[in-house]
């Protein structure tokens, strides 16, 4: 994996002198390219061993390129707000919108590593890890961002060598910290875990560019050299033009039996003890969120469901038994400029709850897999491998010990038809009806296709699907803050 | 100031089972117009003596309305993130886009009160605060912000009746602290104080509203009407459509003296000199960048000048001097869809550092009264209060302890040609030149009075404007480093 940056690259000043003026001139113009066109964005990720020159290599990119199109990042202990979200925010957090450059350092990668060579965890642990990534970065490459991992190397004498000269100088002492002593220390150890590591991580949409960094100018024109490569490339090849989503066609199913055929909607309270069994609900929900080992854990619910299926009145049921500043409700609708700029699941990352708190979605990711697919707002590809990113994204909420709690509210055709009517009929309801309404219910079965799918592909262990008869309200109501509460009190037990 | 909320206010059940479905309809279909009007945001803020009821009246609001489109929000002690920005950071993170209603408990009020209740600050601090908080909420009024300030309001007797009642019953017992018990026992000194301050504090803009608390019913609906009237006549109000801004007739100078023509743009950094020069002054910004006492402050470094006049070439030999993970180049645009639902400093405020960094504002707030102002792209009293809102900023900046730092480049019209003229020729320069700036060449006067008027009215002791003559690439360049410098060093003598 290293035996290439073993070898003694030099490149002297003098074709240094020459070359660089170019390169950066080249670089530049490609900067103004990717910022013209803004149609992904550049994510350069620097590793590498100590001492092998990685700030000096990132601030050599800053000064060819324009500052102000380049946001860079370290990642030093996380703040508490990063600590109480799930540990890839803070990357979410860092990625570059299209047509900027993200420079990242270490970014997901170094602490697998760190805590490997440290024996904090174990080849299975960091094998966990290295799944998570290798998913998270083809979904990164999925969604159009260019992504570069550079690895720095040394040799082991080259390292001793370079760590000595940083200390001896007034001027860079500083940066030579006892971490760095002791991972030079540990040098043999770090090489055989780094190098397994970015083996495993090496992948066709993201292979580690592995450079010497023993000669600065050799470091630079590599690295400078690769990026402009594989920018000019980018910036080249234009998408193919997005055509519309083609829904695959239908299984031939023997039955017409299906998860939501197999619902009886009607299902209802009887008249009279809706409101005890509200205020029981409610109260146990109440209780919940006020336990004190709720504080370490959190929840964000899902709210989806057909037109008029009532989502916001149970979500306000939910939120009724709660204090306000323990919930946020996300009414996702179009995604804004700024979200638009980002990967899909950016939107939903941003509004991830500290421990301790609510976050309740109407309407969700699984936008992707219903009316993306349905309407072909998206290709068929983006949707199919949405399943999968959804299930890794929940997955992480998971991880972090939050509960993750999916509703799909059913009702039939005739009901929905009974509600659009009566909303057109009342006066401050008739702007929940529109003509979009009336179109999708044209497709109602097309939907309960994609309904199915989505329960079928993600509905797992740990994020079940919950469908929800709700013909009649009262019955929908109860049966979310039931499972709901379910939901905690299990949580809490293991918690 | 609480004499009316003395008084005994009750309001029966049966009277109170008559009014709420009706004041809550009411309130659902005008938080429908607020958002598809989408003209202004509603913040909600909630102080007042403890027990009072903030938590029931908010949660009853959220319960009323639709709680997808209110965020609320608590402020207990500040998360790291918060605490190393300026003290208003956290609100402004909190405010709500227009459309939507944001609800803050005690938001800014709390803590001046507190401090001054456990004698942590005097009234002369207090005043200080007091200060800066209006001029705080008279921008918001100025930018469109429907601000209601509710003060929930107990007698002595009531509160030690309802805390006693919250800390008999198991289910409430949590929510009554030691801090309450505490407050309750400095009630006449709480009320002291907060008596002056909310007197203080009330403007035509945005009077404190108190209330009693003591009778939850005529609680819930005093709040719930007093929202719903300021809603109705606010969304019944247009405002009248934004005229062309006019800019004022230019004064008769008797002379034709201003300190732009002050200046000789032609100094020049003796040709030989400059690289010696560049290393000298970016060796000094690397090493106070790095200076222990540093990490305590930060820069925010604002760069102004004529098109063309290099700022880019600038800010690049100041970030040439640090480490890529320790600033931020930002480059001022349109703002996007998410910084136009907010009022004007927002955008700014989100890019504010944390301890130990520089962020450098290529293009800054100063466009509102320049190309703002000159263009007429917003009112003649949109840009006329600018001027102040922006000394309060960037006070709040100073008052944390950052640098401010502030940098007009001045270069003649005849230079502008020549730099225009050489890019319009050099391909991968010519994307820098628009129709744009052309046509705002023909307006130099104009912007000429602009920055005149700017730099007498923003530059301060403390922020002061510096002039720089950058006819030279190397003499302006140089002077910013030395100026910036000079600027740092101060602060840390001080530090």
């Amino acid at each position: 994996m290293f035996d290439s940056a073993n070898l003694d690259h030099v490149v002297d000043e003098e074709t240094y002198r020459r070359e660089e003026p170019k390169l950066r001139e080249a670089l530049l113009a490609a900067q103004v390219a990717l910022g013209r066109q803004a149609r992904f964005p550049v994510l350069i990720v620097i590793g590498g061993v100590e001492g092998a020159g990685k700030s000096e290599t990132v601030n050599v990119l800053n000064e060819w390129m324009d500052p102000r199109h380049i946001r860079t990042y370290g990642f030093p202990d996380p703040s508490d707000e990063e600590r109480e979200r799930p540990r890839m925010w803070r990357y979410w957090r860092a990625l570059p919108p299209r047509g900027t450059t993200g420079i990242l350092f270490g970014a997901w990668h170094s602490q697998p590593i760190i805590d490997r060579v440290m024996g904090r965890i174990d080849d299975a642990r960091l094998d966990q890890h290295v799944d998570e990534i290798l998913r998270f970065e083809q979904m990164l490459a999925d969604e159009g961002v260019l992504l570069l991992k550079f690895w720095l190397h040394l040799t082991r004498d080259q390292q001793r060598r370079r760590l000595e000269a940083l200390a001896k100088s007034p001027r860079t002492r500083w940066r030579v910290t006892d971490l760095d002593r002791k991972y030079s220390r540990r040098y043999d150890r770090f090489v055989r875990v780094a190098e397994r590591y970015s083996r495993r991580t090496s992948t066709a949409a993201a292979p580690w560019i592995v450079v010497s960094g023993a000669n600065a100018n050799y470091r630079n024109l590599t690295v400078g050299r690769t990026l402009l490569a594989a920018l000019g490339e980018r910036l080249g090849t234009r998408r193919p033009p997005r055509a519309p989503g083609r829904t695959p066609p239908l299984l031939p199913s023997v039955d017409r039996m299906n998860v939501l055929r197999a619902l009886d909607l009607d299902r209802a309270v009887p008249a009279g003890r809706y409101h005890r069994a509200l205020e029981k609900w409610q109260g146990r929900l109440a209780l919940l969120a006020r336990h004190s080992k709720f504080a370490r854990t959190g929840v964000v619910a899902v709210f989806e469901g057909n037109d008029a299926a009532g989502k916001g009145g149970v979500i306000r049921r939910v939120t009724g038994a709660l204090d306000a500043r323990q919930y946020r409700g996300i009414s996702i609708a179009a995604p804004t400029e700024e979200e638009r700029a980002q990967p899909y699941l950016w939107r939903f990352w941003r509004h991830l709850p500290r421990r301790g708190r609510f976050v309740l979605f109407d309407r969700s990711w699984y936008g992707r897999v219903l009316v993306e697919r349905v309407e072909g707002i998206c290709l068929e590809e983006d949707w199919m491998r949405a399943y999968g990113e959804i299930n890794d994204f929940e997955q992480s909420l998971i991880d972090h010990g939050l509960v993750v709690a999916k509703f799909w509210l059913a009702i039939s055709k005739q009901e929905q038809l009974r509600r659009f009517r009566e909303r057109e009929k009342t006066a401050f309801k008739r702007f929940k009806i529109t003509p979009e309404d009336w179109r999708n219910r044209k497709k109602w079965e097309a939907y309960e296709r994609a309904v199915c799918d989505m329960v079928d592909r993600t509905s797992t262990h740990r994020a079940p699907w919950t469908l929800v008869e709700a013909n009649d309200k009262p019955f929908a109501r109860i049966k979310v803050l039931k499972t709901l509460c379910a939901a905690i009190e299990e949580r809490l037990d293991t918690a």
